[in-house]
């Protein structure tokens, strides 16, 4: 079998699910580590990697990569995800006018919030994505996501895993050095990837276990011009054909600054919906990061001449979630 | 001015109000970093301090502190505080039928939470206790914490600040050896703090910027007995005569593994509530972390015989949030 | 085909599948308004039925029927059901304060609910219970109701049906006249509600279109002892031998003060789930209410010596919801 | 005193406390049903006003007032007001493929909302707005409305109230014969008001206890185009100058089909935001209703040749809420 092009020119743009196949049976995990996985690429991360990562700490800077959760988000009701809804539910006005009935002068404010899992940075948990009714290490959707959650994939088992060497891959700096922001719509192919490790240097090889963080600078631009459509439109991101890539480096995980990661509009004149999404999650297995802030750090790793950090971005346990709400931070 | 009794047996138990107000101007922060600090004691980690910490990672494990997310959790209402309610707005089940209306094969899973954002694992911000109307730093309560959130001290701003050295105390194992549990109503004092440490040996040695883990062994009781009135009832905790030494170690931040982090019953005969948290959070500024799960985490350090970690504990930055549901990892 | 018996002491205690079964055959209404019907027993009601009702408003008096909404509920996380959580996004001790920024002294309150459907006086609508993967009128389950909600029969097409002549049976008073509550695992049988008729008086003629109300006093008892197992619990209730009854009369609707409408525990020795649901919600197309306060009703009905009145309980139009917390009002 | 103006060309655009203080001193209906009121207006409906509205009931016909509850609302987010989130937690495509645990054949759907109260069609409780910081009847704001909720006036206090005569007048059918639409910012006065009542005929004659809907044709316009700003946008709505009219014709409470009730822009040149709420709900103590939909309510009475009709609109008994959603029927 001849592998899948790694060219968006090669791709028969009337046939997706015949390009998403063919992807998805080359570079499938499943089995690789026991039918029982319910990890996937996260496996990639091991003792030694994570000791190796933290000896990258040498200038004890944190670098938050979240965006806020608040109502200003960009999310507009698609799929019933909404921002975040955070109301109070006793306040500092209340202690102060004295209305709380506690004793001694003590006073407290409480809050609760309602929100999508994916509606600000997060990571997509295994069980977020299907593939013809298959889910990640072959398994039926229907046994896996319930109206109950996901009741094998969940996102608490990855609660003490992610944590490994964070490489940023400034591909928006790289191909735009004047804006930095790559347009809306531009896919970035394995040689973008590969020429930005080359000119970012050394410190940003792509190795096994590592997680990836590609920058497009497409949140910068929503900030500057507000979010538009940046909740599902147009954006730049990964073209179907870095799947091959993504296999082949055996990365733990990979985040971009985007809603969706890969290049929208899809890359075919047939109707398309996050074919490379369709590839990675249920057949590698592969942990992916969106809307992530990459700007601050960006900045901070130019400024270091160095694109490698640790990276902590342990997902909050919520049992039977596709997907988490997390703030990673690179700790350089 | 004397300083304020750390023998528990000096406390006046008729008068929580005296006994709070000594400890609150002994050992007020308020200024200390400026006019316009956010951060309290978290001021104490340092880009040193974290670099330090880092080189603590030898084994390359991790091990997540928190308890889960989910409808099995100890809330019952209070302050109308609930478990988290998570709910699917797409499941592999849907996917499986094919009635998602996605082409190519693609399925999808999506959900979305509502939840206390104390109902877990969590820290409290700045914003969660005001001490006669005013809150950290010498504000007023009302002017930080309005119907709108925490519109100064908001929980975002310690986004990219809660990375250092942890400690583990494990208390409960020190003074209960067999079962590694205190019972409810037993008050940690300073002497069991560092007759712990002592015991433990040096890599539990408490120093400025640090993060103290208090296990007292609640919170494996009650995973064996059923919640029962884990949130809220009688637990052990720290007694309200340990201010002194939570000031004078200059240490970060505090976390144990119940719900409230100080002793309950208080420790006073008149109607009193959350005393200590009175003194240490509008006063000190001190950061506090409750319900985390110590469990683990503290048979690794007993396994090791090694107390020290780098920990990592950012805050979801939800803009205006008096706290926020954590995962913190240990790396060892 | 023998008609089911509607003695319980005829029931096959071993077998509830088949008692079911002989009660869904027997009954079923599918195809009797059509097929595309989405209304059920609802039909029952027409113009003349409601302008007969709203001709027993005699005395200008409403009662509502509803119990309250609010964290003091009775919901205890079965199936993630809680009580409602209401909090506020404003309040009057924020525009006290003048912190709004609203102009000429304007101020203002304002507030957002979270809740189950059914976590307090309420409609199931006919997506709410499937029999053997079927729901109302014979459609599959899968084809009515998915993770989008209830596409078919949702409870918005009942938004501007349910006014019509309501009728109470109080059978906690006249099987149990000393203290009007009958007790938990009390199977109300058809020679039960035919005996309350009778008692009662021919205000409480049962009739075609008529809302039935039935009240065993479960609920009293509750407020007088705390919730208790009010949510799932033992409770009296409709016997599964009621089902002739509640198909030959050909009722629009029937509500009761408890948690679920019939017996609990069930009838059976094997386990058993409220089968009385299976039979009348997707086979007779039976719109069932619960939860109800019937209390003061009660007490006006027997004080006026009539049982009869306008009943008006239209749903919230929730799209795609199979259920709806309700407010219905006695009009008498 | 002279009474303030009720022709809107006599506003002082330039003042709009002054003209909002003089029609609040003017119309204050504080004390009018003693101290400890919670009903405001509402006590001008008694039992007779409610026997003569049932005797209303001619054609057995029922409309729903209620506009859909769901994704596709008007909210965008201001002051955190969102459209309902309804969510599943059990659907048919389970129960189908047999995953719910339950026995003999059984299945079932559940479901889950969160919403703000004011989020689609409702009324706005008493104590939703206040005026310099009081509430109705003269409370202060903040002994009313903490964080707890209304603890006065809470819109439960009206659960078995709110069914009375509603009078529609179909002010934008009346003005604009070929539309029937107002056009946004269109300030509706009282000789609006009382034109569309003369030509309507005297089943729309305004009488006290009556509950008044007026009709802009705003929403038929929203349904039309899009929402756009129907969520506090311009729109069509009653002048300030209508207070007066408010007050003497002793209705009990008042619905339009508009986001907000009266006309935006406010009529003054100087910052203003809602000035008719401000002498209406806090002085008269008016309940308003909001986001009715009217339309199909405005063809049948044209029909009919017939504007009156008995309302039911009922709120939930949402405890301590400043606001309910609501299904008002007309039934006639």
């Amino acid at each position: 079998m001849t592998s899948p092009s790694e060219n968006p020119a090669d791709l028969d743009r009337s046939d997706p699910e015949g390009e998403i196949g063919a992807r998805a049976e080359a570079f499938r995990n499943w089995g690789r580590w026991g039918d029982d996985d319910v990890l996937g690429t996260l496996n990639f991360i091991d003792a030694a990697k994570r000791v190796d990562a933290a000896s990258l700490v040498r200038d004890g800077r944190v670098v938050s990569l979240s965006q806020s959760f608040d109502t200003n988000g960009p999310q507009k009701g698609w799929r019933r995800r909404t921002n975040p809804v955070h109301t109070m539910t006793d306040t500092g006005v209340d202690a102060e006018r004295g209305n709380q009935g506690f004793p001694h002068g003590i006073g407290g404010a409480d809050d609760v919030i309602s929100m999508p899992l994916q509606c600000s940075t997060q990571w997509d948990g295994l069980g977020h994505i299907f593939d013809h009714g298959m889910a990640w290490n072959g398994r039926r959707a229907g046994d896996v996501v319930t109206s109950e959650g996901d009741l094998v994939t969940g996102i608490e088992h990855a609660a003490s895993v992610i944590v490994s060497r964070g490489v940023l891959l400034d591909v928006g700096r790289h191909l735009q050095p004047e804006t930095g922001e790559l347009e809306d719509g531009y896919a970035i192919t394995v040689a973008d990837l590969e020429a930005t490790i080359a000119a970012q240097g050394p410190t940003s090889a792509v190795r096994r276990g590592d997680i990836v963080l590609v920058r497009t600078g497409q949140l910068a631009r929503a900030r500057r011009n507000g979010w538009g459509d940046y909740a599902g439109g147009p954006a730049p991101g990964l073209s179907l054909t870095t799947a091959a890539w993504l296999h082949r480096t055996e990365i733990a995980a990979i985040a971009t600054d985007t809603w969706g990661f890969e290049v929208r509009p899809n890359e075919f004149d047939a109707p398309a919906f996050q074919p490379l999404h369709q590839v990675v999650i249920p057949n590698l297995g592969l942990t992916i990061g969106e809307m992530w802030d990459l700007d601050e750090l960006a900045a901070v790793c130019a400024g270091l001449e160095r694109y490698e950090f640790l990276l902590s971005a342990a997902p909050l346990p919520i049992t039977g979630a596709v997907g988490s709400p997390i703030n990673p931070v690179a700790i350089l």
